[in-house]
Parts: C-alpha cells; sequence; structure tokens
C-alpha cells in the first residue's frame, strides 16, 4: 500500500498495526539510491546513542581531513536550535574537522540544559579528534522540547570515533534519517584543473512533520579544494536555486541546515574566485548535487503522490517571479486541485492574486504541462482538456504562468496534498 | 453525518451521493441564523438567475433610501474581479442607491466580456431604480474564469425588482451563498443621539473552496445616519479587527467585498467624526457585528471541527503579534494537530519562528486554554496534561503565545485542518 493511498483511511478505521505499517510505506515518489563513490578526505563513523527506543544507529560522526574548508545556509527560524545557534557562531571560522549529527533529538527550545549538552558534546568530539571545538560542527533532529541527554551525546562519541571508515555514505543517510522514507544522496563530477573531482551530498527530511519535526538536514562532501568564502558564496546561490525553491507545506523548520565540507583532497589549485579556472564547473556539479537533493525531500513529502513543478516566468524581476511560484506551491487550494488531478486554473489565478507582486489579469497565461488552458486574461476558448487530464494523471505535474509584465523568472518544486498528509500530522500523537 | 466526520472517508469507499451527502452536510460548528428585525430605509428582492443549474434564488437585489452612505474593504488579490474594480472606483463618491448580488459565477478572470457584462447589470440596474449608475455597488460569487452571462444578468434585473420588499435578511443569505453550509448573520444595537439604532450584517463564504470559489462576501446594513468618510473610517478598523483576523486556508480570493451601508433613517444626527456623540457606541455595535460574522465564516472552513482562537501577547507592535498570530494559524502542522487533539506546542514554537518577528526562544511561552505548555524556552517540568486534553476535545480551542518582549497584542481566529478539508477540495472535480 502506498502511502498516497493511505489517505482514504485513518485509525479509526484500522487497526493501529496496519495504520502505522501503511503510514511508514516508502513514499510513490521515491527514488533508488545512486552509487555513490567515496570522498577522499572523509571518514564516517555511526553508532547508537539510544535517543530513541530503537536499535538503529542514530549518530553520525565525520572526520575530515586537514585543511577541509566549510560553508553551510542554516534556518531563518527566530527560534533555532543551540546546535543552529552553534554552526552560524562557527562558520565565519571556515575549517571543519568534524561533523556530528544526532537524530530522534532536535534539542530545540530546551533552554540552558539542551545549550549545555550540545556544547559538551561538541567539547567531546573535539577532545576525541584532537581539534579546536569551532572546527566541530553539529545538528540534530527529532523530537522538539526535550533537551539533548547529556550523557548519551557525550558517551556515544568513542563509539563513532572507533567506527570511523567503517560507514558508507549511503550508511549515514539511514543514521541521520527521522521519518523519511526512503535515503536520499546525489553525486555529481567535475574536471577542475586537471582532477576529476567528486561532490557527493546527502539530504534527510520530508518537510516538517511531528512529532518528530522533520527537519531538513543537508550535507555535501567534495574532495576539491575550495576556500571557504568562495564555497560559502556558491553553496548560498546553489542553495537559492535549490533548497530555497522547495516547500511541501510552508513551514520551516527550527534546525534546518545544510552544510558543505571541501576537503582538498582531489589536490587542485585551490578554488578561490569565480574567475579560478573550474571554478564553473565545480559551481556546476554542486548546484546540481542541492537541486537533486532538494527534489528528491519534495518526493518523500508527507502524502505526496505528485511532484509539481511551478514555472513563473514574465515577472517583473526573478525575485518576484519567485514570490509568484512559492504563492502557488503554498496554496493548500492549488495543491489540493492537483491531488485530485483537477486542471483548477481559478485556483492558480487566485495564488497569483495574493503573492503581493504586480500582475494584470489581461496579460496572464496559465499552462498545465505543455498545454496553455488561459490566455491574457480569460480561457483560450474551446481548449483541449485530453493532453491536459493525461499530464495530470502522472506522478510528475507542471504548472506554468507567464505574467506577461518583464524578464523575470522562477522556478519552485512542491508536492500535492492528499489525506495522506492529514493522517501523518493529525491521526498520529506525539 | 457531520461534515468533519466526512474525513474519515472519500468518494473511493462511498457511492457519490452519499459523498456528497456528506460533504453539503451542516458544519459541526454552526450557529443558528440571528432573530435580526428589517432595517430601515432597506428593502430586499430576491430572484433566480439561473446561473448554475438549479431553482434557488440566485440574484440578490437590494434597494437604499435615499442618503444611503456607503463604505467597503476589498480584497488585496492584484488579479480582482471587474465587480472589485467597479467598487474601488465607485466608492469614494459614498453614495449608495443598490447593491446587486449574483451567486453561482464570480465573473473573475474573464476579461472584457466578462467586464462588459457586469457594467451592463449595473446600468441596468440603475436605469430601473432611477439612479446614478456609480450609485449602483456590486458583487459576484462563484466559479471563476466563466464570463458572467449577459443577458441572464441584465434580464433578471426586473424579476428582482418587482420582488423589493418582499425578501428579509435571511433570504438574503441564502440567496448570496454558494458552497456554505449555513446561514450567517449577526444583529448588534446601539443608542446614537437618543435613538435605538441597528446594525445588522450578513456573509457568505467558507474560505477558498473550489470549484465555487467560495469568496468571502460581506454585507452591514444600519439605519444611523453616518457620513461617509466616517463610516470608511469605522469598516476599516473593524474589519481589521475582525475579516483581516481571520483564516481558512491563507489563501485569499479574487473577490473577497465587505460594504456597508447606512440608511440614516434612524433620524440620529449624522455621525460625522469620532467625537460625535453616539460614535462610540456605533462604531461598537459594528465592530461586534463584524467580528461575530468573521467567526462564523471560520465556522464553516471546509471540514472544520474545530475553532482555533490564537492569542499573541508580549510582541514589539500589535503588528508583529498579528503576523505571529497568523503564522500559527495558518500552520498546516498547527492545524492538523488540532484537528488530533494533539498539544503539540513544537509546532507552534515552529510557526512562531517562521514568522519573521523579533523572537527569542528564552523568553517565550505557550498555552493552550488556560494551561502553560512551556514557559521560558523549555516545557514546564510535569505540567498537567489533563486539563489540556480536555481542552482539545471541545470544538473551541485557544492557543496562547506570550513573546515576552513588548505591549503587542494581536488575535487571530482560525480552524482545524482535517480530512474534510482534502475532500471538499481535492476528491471534488469541477
Amino acid at each position: 500500500m502506498s502511502r498516497g493511498q493511505a489517505g482514504a483511511v485513518n485509525r479509526l478505521d484500522l487497526g493501529i498495526a496496519a495504520w502505522h505499517d501503511a503510514l511508514m510505506a516508502v513514499s510513490p515518489l521515491a527514488r533508488p539510491f545512486p552509487a555513490m563513490p567515496p570522498v577522499a578526505g572523509v571518514r564516517i563513523g555511526t553508532a547508537t546513542a539510544g535517543y530513541k527506543a530503537w536499535t538503529r544507529a542514530d549518530v553520525t560522526l565525520v572526520a575530515f581531513a586537514s585543511g577541509t574548508t566549510v560553508a553551510g545556509v542554516l534556518t531563518r527560524s527566530l527560534c533555532p536550535s543551540p546546535e543552529v545557534d552553534w554552526c552560524r557562531a562557527t562558520l565565519p571560522g571556515g575549517v571543519a574537522r568534524a561533523l556530528m549529527v544526532n537524530a530522534g533529538n532536535s534539542n530545540a527550545f530546551t533552554g540552558s540544559a539542551g545549550r549545555d549538552a550540545s556544547r559538551a558534546q561538541v567539547e567531546m568530539v573535539a577532545a576525541t579528534l584532537g581539534c579546536a571545538a569551532d572546527q566541530v560542527f553539529v545538528a540534530s533532529t527529532g523530537v522538539i522540547g526535550v533537551p539533548l541527554p547529556q550523557d548519551k551525546a557525550t558517551g556515544v562519541v568513542a563509539v563513532a570515533h572507533a567506527a570511523l571508515g567503517t560507514a558508507s555514505l549511503e550508511d549515514a543517510t539511514h543514521a541521520i534519517g527521522t521519518t523519511d522514507t526512503f535515503a536520499k544522496g546525489a553525486v555529481a563530477e567535475a574536471m577542475v584543473d586537471g582532477r576529476r573531482i567528486t561532490v557527493a551530498g546527502i539530504v534527510k527530511g520530508s518537510g516538517m512533520i511531528a512529532p518528530d519535526m522533520a527537519t531538513m538536514l543537508g550535507f555535501i562532501f567534495t574532495d576539491a579544494a575550495v576556500a571557504a568564502p568562495l564555497l560559502q558564496a556558491m553553496l548560498t546561490a546553489a542553495s537559492d536555486a535549490s533548497f530555497n525553491c522547495i516547500t511541501v507545506d510552508s513551514d520551516t523548520s527550527t534546525s534546518d541546515t545544510v552544510l558543505a565540507f571541501a576537503t582538498g583532497a582531489a589536490g587542485n589549485a585551490v578554488l578561490t574566485d569565480a574567475a579560478s579556472p573550474g571554478a564553473d564547473a565545480f559551481a556546476a556539479a554542486l548546484t546540481q548535487v542541492c537541486r537533486d537533493l532538494a527534489q528528491l525531500v519534495v518526493r518523500d513529502g508527507e502524502g505526496a503522490t505528485k511532484l509539481i513543478t511551478v514555472e513563473v516566468e514574465g515577472a517583473d524581476s526573478d525575485a518576484a517571479a519567485k514570490r509568484v511560484a512559492l504563492s502557488i506551491a503554498n496554496s493548500p487550494l492549488v495543491k489540493t486541485a492537483i491531488a485530485g488531478g483537477d486542471a483548477n486554473w481559478g485556483r492558480v489565478v487566485m495564488a497569483v492574486g495574493k503573492a503581493g507582486e504586480r500582475a494584470e489579469r489581461d496579460r496572464l497565461s496559465i499552462r498545465f504541462g505543455a498545454t496553455t488552458v488561459a490566455r491574457n486574461g480569460a480561457v483560450v476558448p474551446g481548449y483541449d482538456e485530453a493532453p491536459v487530464a493525461a499530464h495530470l494523471t502522472g506522478d510528475e505535474v507542471e504548472i506554468g504562468v507567464d505574467l506577461g509584465l518583464g524578464d523575470g523568472r522562477g522556478r519552485v518544486w512542491t508536492c500535492d496534498l492528499t489525506h495522506g498528509y492529514i493522517s501523518i500530522n493529525a491521526d498520529y500523537r506525539s
């Protein structure tokens, strides 16, 4: 039974066990984990702290070669976790020797106890690896409001350290996951300074889902040598075209974190600015990995049965186009229409109208897939519904809007809104 | 079967007829239509234009006594209907002799054909009543993208005119409704200049719902004598504290319209400014009616089983408090948690964090009903869950947030997000 179909039932109708099976089934939009080579300069170990009542690995320690640079993009939530605060404070240093990820407890909204526990874990990792504390990056994901148990968080460090080099990136993907229904990874290669470099990324998250607040955590590892300021600029740009272009339910986690680590083990001349030879190729690979990871998160959206691409053109600016696209992608009415296979362009008009950007009804055109259904402010007379209906039965749907005003363009990915979303978020008690 | 319970099923499981019955059943949060006296200076006639395949009245003509003033609040959508454009252009005149409301066709996004049809109807009403066109106010609600059929829209005017004086406000409420599951009205009285004046309001809408795009239309009638500029100022203020404090699904119609008409038939000395004797009493009655109507719309939200009040205090400003309250009220995760009876304050923290207003985790407190569950950035140790659970089983839920920063306050009303919402918006094809 696919998760999408789970919407037709709830736990009043099923035994708890069957309901749970339906909920935890793999998303119908899942993709297989790609073949992913190890990244030189990156050693991974996983371990079980037991943050929840499970036996799976829930801690991931990654040790980096000396000279590894780091960049990051962090949640804009004004109530972030202490882990996010820590990364924000240490990122300007630009140097990383370790990454520690806890799954099962987000440590968010836990006051001074949570801050102390996270700091103690950082210190333990630094002491174990023999590096400075501000070279240790951390992220936690899971239940909110329960302080990270300090004894478990520090005690597990030695175990994970002993396991360094034994875990693959796919193992790490499983260890950082919470409510994900499939493991999500992406990889790309590029030629930089005569060397073949690898960019490998993993991500967890399926939108915000309770009780585990499925924060999005993304980690990208490359053997390229890239100066930290350039890596930061490239990651920011890549995120704006990927992680910041996806929305499942418009909700933003208190812990969203994307970190990129560049070990330099490939031996290329260090990329220092956009004009460095090979910088373009590296940026393209990084952007491709970010985009693939972002789409995988949408593909694991709660209850998702369709991946929706919203493309807006003809806006006053790219920023305006993106805001209009997000307004459409976040509209519950648009998302339920797509779930129902309904080419309801009226709801798209509504979402354009509420976006707060300039729009002129009489210049607006809307298409589903390749078929334009409304042009210059009115429905296309006698448009052929057959290809639209066929397009909407697929699991990838495209909504195109031309505002007819300027050259601004934007693209956003989301998923449909189904009974599955309600089942996961309303029927499940924390 | 209540509409809320309809969430447990969909039309795959039921015959279409049973599903339709469940969908159209009265909201479990419905309130009876109040006893509402006629308003002096207001004559109402309803008629059937047949905008849809039905026999019910779908046109409402209201004629006002000479000297009636008018004020209005219109959708901020940038793709409004021609009716909205017309009202926006004519409201500055401040004088009304007629209101014409069409139900079943919103005439939105219909280009020049829709504009022409609406204008022809206005001219017909003006000719029939013998008034200027810019003293005729119009509103249409229903399907988007299909031009108002001009022959029906103009032909029905004579019929409605002949019926003037035969319809009550409750009749009008039924005639302006589309997907509403119950008729919504509110009334208040006040003493102004020694006269007892009446403020009577009706509203239609249950959030945006397709295929009929359940626009919110609100009409308020009073026999008080109020100068148009003061009426406008009071209506704007009352709307900011009522219609602009409700959200069902964050979606905004292309046709939302609230109009207030003051006939002056009560014979009070005209209220001209806030210092006029009785102005305070009138404003209080107007605000009360607007608030009651706004809450009734939420009570008819698609699939709603609980009315949720979100109260935010301790913000930097009232505007900041309202933005935080709306962020909570629009969060699908908060709304599904309440649907599930889950006191999930972590989701409230998330919504506070994404609102974009200043928030300090360590000063934040959250309550459900009268029970504080988190204070100063951490869960209240051993808080008593029993009263919280009891509060969440009721059909009115209160979420309180104290940001602990300043004196700003705001209050917003919404409803829970249930399987019923999905059934109505995804399973139903236009």
